[in-house]
């Protein structure tokens, strides 16, 4: 059975050694949030969840979610945990103080979501729905749609879904059918069906509330003609007590690869009574308030499932074993293709633990700071960052949950020890808020292009500020990295403009190799914060590491950067018809 | 659903166009395996295989095994379909004329391995095993020995297992501890446990002969102290007849990732009746015989499931529409990321092949070339190819059916939809049969030092004549990718004598980058091939995809080579205590 012990030492580690959290105690608004304090409650978040939801993982896996006459059931044990972890005030923990949040750094709630998502990721996803959805009518909502929903969706006594996704329109919203008709009183019918919604039924919550795309009658077709409604399942009446059923139904459940604790709803709206979230056709920008902060959870919940893997594999390579290696050691540690890839886990895993703190760390910096000029170069890294956490951690999910396998031989392909649940668990990661093909094209056309290029440059001076005095083993690989990446975003941004095929063809490669230099960067400093500690064995390994990452996958960064800066023409010319 | 059609017309071009199998029919005893029989019996089972088995595959997936009270129960249709698979002939195809088989090449039972692993890898595994069985006992039976089991396993009256593994006996084979008392009628009696037997135990066949491993009581410790044995599930009358049941029973079945269809036993032997195979204590080598078979079947299986992945995912391209492409292209087999992993999912399984097959036809010339020179140059082709064969074809099982459930999106990960379990099914590929990390150590520690190094040699030599006159677009990247290989291959060669850690911290890196030149010859070849066709689509086809293979993949080669060629000295030396 695979276990989790939460990375407490780590945590700290890169918030406070790496990371300077400190910084966040002096932005205006979290003068609370001091490195004791948020210590203090991971710990004990951390106590709550590796002692009472890790234990539900393999169960809740087996047992699935059980569809029946538009009700689901969850797993055993996922009732009494979401009421243990709400009623503790974790789900509102980094919510608005004025609707019912704890009011602390964003930092916190996604540290706290990394751990969540090692212990179950199926199970995380209720939680963080809600917080999707407490953020989207936060941004977007009257003060009265806030009063009446946000308070009760930071208790958690509700829950929150976000419905986008139809069959005809996945990655494409353009496509989007759902109508939402106006009626006389200022509410709407809606009118559709909605495939994919995670967390549309599951018995948990008094109340779900669910922040849907649709079009109105008079809209344009395509992108711009759609808008954003709130559906509750029960009617709120005006005292905030429930009223009768909205007929927004759960009419069926997927039976999925994995995260099979997490219902996966089709949800029919039969002239369910919803209300408007924003202006009229401004569906697709209240969205993406919203999205950003969804595609950053998505990479918190690949972190937390690296973080899984990586410390089953090393646990049991420490442990097991088999054979002799040349150096005498008789664990399968000392063979030195396993301990390649406890390296490898170990490496993948720290490194974008830094990537995601730090992201999370400039999204406080981007809400909070009182300088604007701050506020905006946070937010730059902020849309930078956020297609790098989310795939980058994502693949690094599947990628490690399949090493971890392998570490474990054949016993890692026995549902019995938990491991390959990872991987199924884990590939979810890489489709749903934007497939991870859809996040490079992000970062190439988007991202590197906004605001005439800035974000990738500050991103290059921030690295080159830190190379100065770094020691040679990762100064070299780093230095090459940034240099090629640099030129290599400078090609994008012109070829983009007569070719946009080229750059849109290497995409997936241009993401790795951006994130492997984010990492490497990373590397960089955590291998500085170990060596500040005193502690010989933390730095040892550390360095050890660091020299792993940046010998033998830091230095694929070249090869991956010259396919990018490549014409695309050959490959997109010839006759699909001879693909069958 | 994913649905499967062979790839008839493939086959024919890699078997006859690119690798001219019409040489079969010139080896002394393959008469008969003309170009046109050949294809004639492939398109036989491919149409039984793909109508009778191919429909079978996502129900028994669901279905998977039971077992209760020492049996097994094999999924819905099953039976059936074994019955009429071996009735025909297919189980035989390929086994000595001699005990029953049919007498026609390796390469055809290997072609419809293929066939068979694409449509219902789970069930190919009972044949799969029953030809291993009957190839170990050929090897060191007696003839008394083959007489008794040989014809009934070639009919696929009864089937075949080995049993090695056991809980403290994994990767390695020296800690087995079955024990083989020898009985005074020439017979033995064995007992022990042994785990991880597929086909232990299903009801499909009359008897099952158990090709087992362990050690004689005055054996010396280790490696060099192990028998084989085997054991049959019914003891034999001397008439042929059945007799009594010998305790070697099934206890539980496991319950896995994937490969459902197909019973993964522990199996018990209580004081079973056995008969030596070989002589005593030569068990290692007369596994090894049917290794490098069992490696390059488990190969095919990983082909075969590269080939589902693939057509799967074309078919679903260039039928989903979803957005617009820049060329105005409508079907996502436009948009730039999914037309990649479109070319690279082809090329990696038209590569593949040629790999896989020129393999299989270096086997028939090893046991048939009438010239011992020709059949020590095969053998020393299939020893280098076997590795290659088995781990990269399953490598890429995993890595293909996780990039086909990307092209699908969200969809892919509903089970409803029959992609995401080529994962799960592929995943073991990577772990029985030695895992790919054993087959990396077997390359660089075995593969590359034979007979003073010269299987290596003989690839360079064989991809350089073909380099002349090459098309510039793939002579360029080969050139440099086997010059590179050449000098790491001596790297390794030389640093092994004194730093064993450097060359198989590598080996994985190594074992890759060796594939990635192999199948940029066969590019090489194919590209070759197709011009001559006549076939404009095709060889367009086959020019596009060989272009993607040799600047965008077989281009990795040296930054892969470039981190072989390291000490792996800090990596191994630090404490690994420090990893937790």
């Amino acid at each position: 059975m695979a276990t989790y012990k939460a990375p407490l030492r780590e945590i700290s580690f890169v918030l406070n050694n790496v990371l300077k959290a400190e910084r966040l105690s002096q932005l205006p608004g979290l003068e609370e949030a001091t490195p004791e304090t948020l210590g203090g409650l991971i710990e004990e978040a951390a106590k709550l969840i590796q002692n009472e939801l890790a234990p539900l993982n393999a169960k809740s896996d087996q047992q699935g979610c059980v569809y029946s006459n538009h009700e689901v059931k969850v797993p055993d044990g996922f009732k009494e945990f979401w009421k243990s972890y709400s009623e503790a005030g974790w789900i509102g923990i980094m919510q608005s103080q004025e609707y019912g949040g704890a009011g602390l750094p964003y930092t916190l709630g996604k540290v706290i979501e990394e751990l969540l998502c090692s212990a179950n990721v199926a199970f995380a996803l209720y939680p963080g729905l809600t917080q999707g959805c407490f953020e989207a009518i936060a941004a977007n909502g009257t003060d009265e749609q806030k009063q009446t929903y946000l308070p009760k969706l930071a208790t958690g006594e509700w829950s929150g879904t976000m419905c986008m996704t139809e069959p005809q329109a996945g990655s494409d919203l353009a496509a989007v059918k759902t109508k939402a008709t106006p009626q006389a009183d200022g509410s709407f019918l809606l009118e559709g069906s909605k495939i994919f919604i995670t967390s549309g039924e599951h018995g948990m919550a008094d109340n779900i509330i669910h922040f849907t795309l649709a079009r109105l009658p008079d809209s344009p077709p395509g992108i711009k003609g759609l808008s954003t409604f709130v559906v509750p399942k029960y009617l709120v009446n005006a005292d905030g007590s429930l009223g009768e059923r909205n007929p927004v139904k759960a009419v069926s459940i997927e039976h999925k690869m994995g995260i099979n604790g997490s219902c996966t709803c089709t949800m029919s709206f039969e002239n369910a009574k919803g209300w408007m979230i924003g202006a009229p056709n401004t569906g697709i920008q209240n969205m993406f308030v919203m999205m950003n902060l969804a595609r950053i959870m998505v990479g918190y919940q690949g972190l937390g499932q690296c973080e899984l893997a990586t410390q089953n594999a090393i646990a049991y390579a420490l442990d097991r074993k088999q054979g002799k290696a040349f150096n005498g050691g008789d664990v399968i540690a000392h063979h030195p293709d396993v301990r390649r890839m406890l390296l490898q886990m170990k490496a993948v895993t720290e490194g974008a633990r830094v990537l995601a703190y730090e992201t999370a760390l400039h999204v406080d910096a981007s809400h909070h700071a009182a300088d604007p000029a701050a506020r905006e170069e946070a937010q730059d890294w902020v849309e930078l960052a956020t297609p790098l956490v989310k795939a980058y951690c994502t693949d690094s999910a599947v990628e490690l949950g399949s090493m971890a396998i392998q570490v474990y031989g054949g016993h890692g392909f026995i549902k019995e020890h938990g491991i390959e649940q990872i991987v199924r668990d884990s590939k979810i990661l890489c489709l749903y808020e934007g497939t991870n093909g859809i996040q490079a094209m992000d970062l190439v056309r988007r991202k590197l292009m906004l605001n005439g290029g800035r974000l990738p440059k500050r991103f290059f001076e921030a690295v080159r500020k830190d190379l100065a005095d770094a020691p040679d083993f990762i100064a070299g690989p780093l230095a090459t990295a940034v240099d090629d990446l640099e030129s290599t975003t400078a090609w994008i941004q012109q070829s983009y403009k007569t070719s946009p095929d080229d750059g849109a063809f290497g995409c997936v490669d241009f993401l790795r190799a951006f994130s492997l230099t984010y990492l490497g960067w990373n590397w960089l400093r955590m291998t500085r914060a170990a060596d500040a500690t005193g502690d010989q064995l933390f730095a040892d390994t550390k360095r050890a590491t660091a020299q792993f990452f940046a010998s033998r996958m830091l230095s694929q960064v070249p090869a991956l950067l010259a396919n990018v800066r490549q014409s695309a023409a050959p490959l997109m010319a010839f006759d699909v018809a001879g693909l069958q």
